[in-house]
């Protein structure tokens, strides 16, 4: 049973965890964001791939989330004292992914293409895909002025007050080879529990992509990443609220509306589950809350179970 | 009392290091190869300007003679697992030299002016030129075929019978900005201890500087970089010998002859100091071979001690 995921990083990444556990991770195709991506001391830095390729390959640093467990900065504190800025965090180890990919795409490989070297390099089963090859950067219209996202987020540490966002060339971006084929043919597609402004908004803005979905929602699932009207990680919850929307799992489901057919919220959101099926989407309750590789892997299970018997037209 | 000195590596920085001792260090400027630069991993590597600099800065690893000291190398060993080749140990520190060269020079700076801000940020109060902003690789024509200076020198450790020696591009380099002004203005201009094929060699074959050094040859002076017979560092000796050159310091008088009117010869090679002289070179019978910081200091202060009084006009 092919399942494709639309993933942004951390938040993602557990859900993806759980997924690659129980399934054949082979039948997993994640689409990933690269809104986040940028450019630092000349190399193209993927946060959001990184994470989940270190993710899904067991590599990843289970304290933070991201990078690789024990790193060194050693780089880092030497290109201080060339007056480089150190606010994003690039460890020893995680810097090779960096320069590998830079070196690739100088060359003149696709982003696409690189993902998959990188992948098979750290031996992970699923296939991974950029949104896109073409980059678009998520700009923060903030109270300070524009900021690429991860100025906004870790420079800033989501400080600023945001106003609009926006990615930058998105309306020449195209999806990247695989992309809308897999939403095509896979038996279910999976929104992870990202922020729906700049995790999972990103993929939806690349041209087809929102096309693609609805096309097939009643095979897509989302899981909300707001519970109990906070964000399960990152600051989505201040950034909904700062643009005027609401802060609440029926807001995520106004949100993918059009390409969504089923919304798995948290127990304690379960009140909500009348006005989000009064949107025509069915509100499926389970724990959301991820903290274990047990939580997780049960959480994906859930998932699974729901959608072979809604492909098969069994009741859930 | 403006000095220059023409540097390699290794060899030229010991020199260097007593020069700066023994001299306002303000008042050296260096003229650095960089026909041993390279493209590794992406990264734009100027192996003997970071020599130089690094020993400059009395941040050099001293048991090496280049890179720093206590260096760890998480960077290269996942670069490894990128399928990357390890052959050109770059430690995690250094590394950040090497991704602040290349992000300079992606965006638009010269290579001079790279040397100039590392040199810079370091604390090197010495100027530090390349020979050429324009890249001038020096290949090794071998028994196995063309191989980059680096590939020839450490990842096949100097191993294949050298053939021919070329500077790919030479006839298109121009000299950075600074070096013929400074080889016009110094008092004196010395030829440091280096390989004179593929240290000093690409050095002089870059178009105008052999031509600026015989105008100023009564003030040039060259460390002989052949000691009994032997390099003092690296494959100087096979290097000449394989070419047909001869190994000894009046084959490296006839090189320089020219260019340069003074000769230092260690006492070893004492016997050789009347065929200099027959080819109108003096040759100057000092202790060469550098093993304590003593040592470096003692023949720098030799050297200028006789420059100065050659510029004068005493006999030294």
């Amino acid at each position: 049973m092919a399942i494709v995921a639309l993933a942004g990083g951390i938040g993602a990444s557990k859900l993806l965890l759980g997924l690659s556990r129980a399934m054949d991770p082979r039948e997993l195709t994640v689409i990933v964001n690269t809104g986040d991506d940028i450019v630092l001391h000349g190399l193209s830095i993927s946060p959001d791939l990184d994470i989940v390729t270190y993710t899904l390959a067991g590599l990843v640093n289970p304290d933070t989330g991201w990078g690789f467990p024990d790193e060194t900065f050693r780089t880092l504190d030497q290109l201080a004292v060339y007056g480089r800025p150190g606010w994003f965090h690039l460890g020893d180890r995680d810097l090779a992914t960096h320069i590998h990919r830079t070196a690739l795409l100088r060359a003149g490989s696709r982003l696409s293409e690189v993902a998959e070297s990188i992948r098979q390099s750290l031996g992970v089963a699923s296939t991974i895909l950029p949104m896109s090859d073409q980059p678009v950067p998520t700009i923060i219209e903030t109270e300070l002025g524009r900021l690429h996202f991860q100025e906004y987020l870790v420079e800033r540490r989501a400080e600023p007050v945001v106003r609009a966002i926006s990615f930058d060339g998105i309306e020449h971006a195209r999806p990247a080879p695989g992309v809308l084929e897999s939403i095509e043919r896979a038996s279910s597609i999976i929104l992870c529990p990202s922020n729906p402004l700049i995790s999972v908004g990103p993929i939806l803005a690349v041209p087809g992509v929102r096309e693609a979905l609805r096309k097939r929602r009643r095979n897509v699932l989302a899981v909300c990443p707001i519970v109990g009207g906070k964000s399960l990680k990152g600051p989505s919850d201040r950034m909904l609220a700062q643009l005027g929307l609401e802060v609440s799992a029926c807001g995520v489901a106004r949100m993918y509306q059009d390409i969504c057919a089923t919304l798995v919220i948290d127990p304690v959101d379960s009140a909500q589950s009348a006005m989000i099926e009064s949107l025509g989407m069915k509100a499926l309750v389970y724990p959301t809350v991820m903290r274990t590789l047990d939580d997780k892997e049960r959480l994906a299970r859930e998932i699974l179970r729901f959608s072979a018997n809604q492909a098969t037209g069994v009741s859930a």
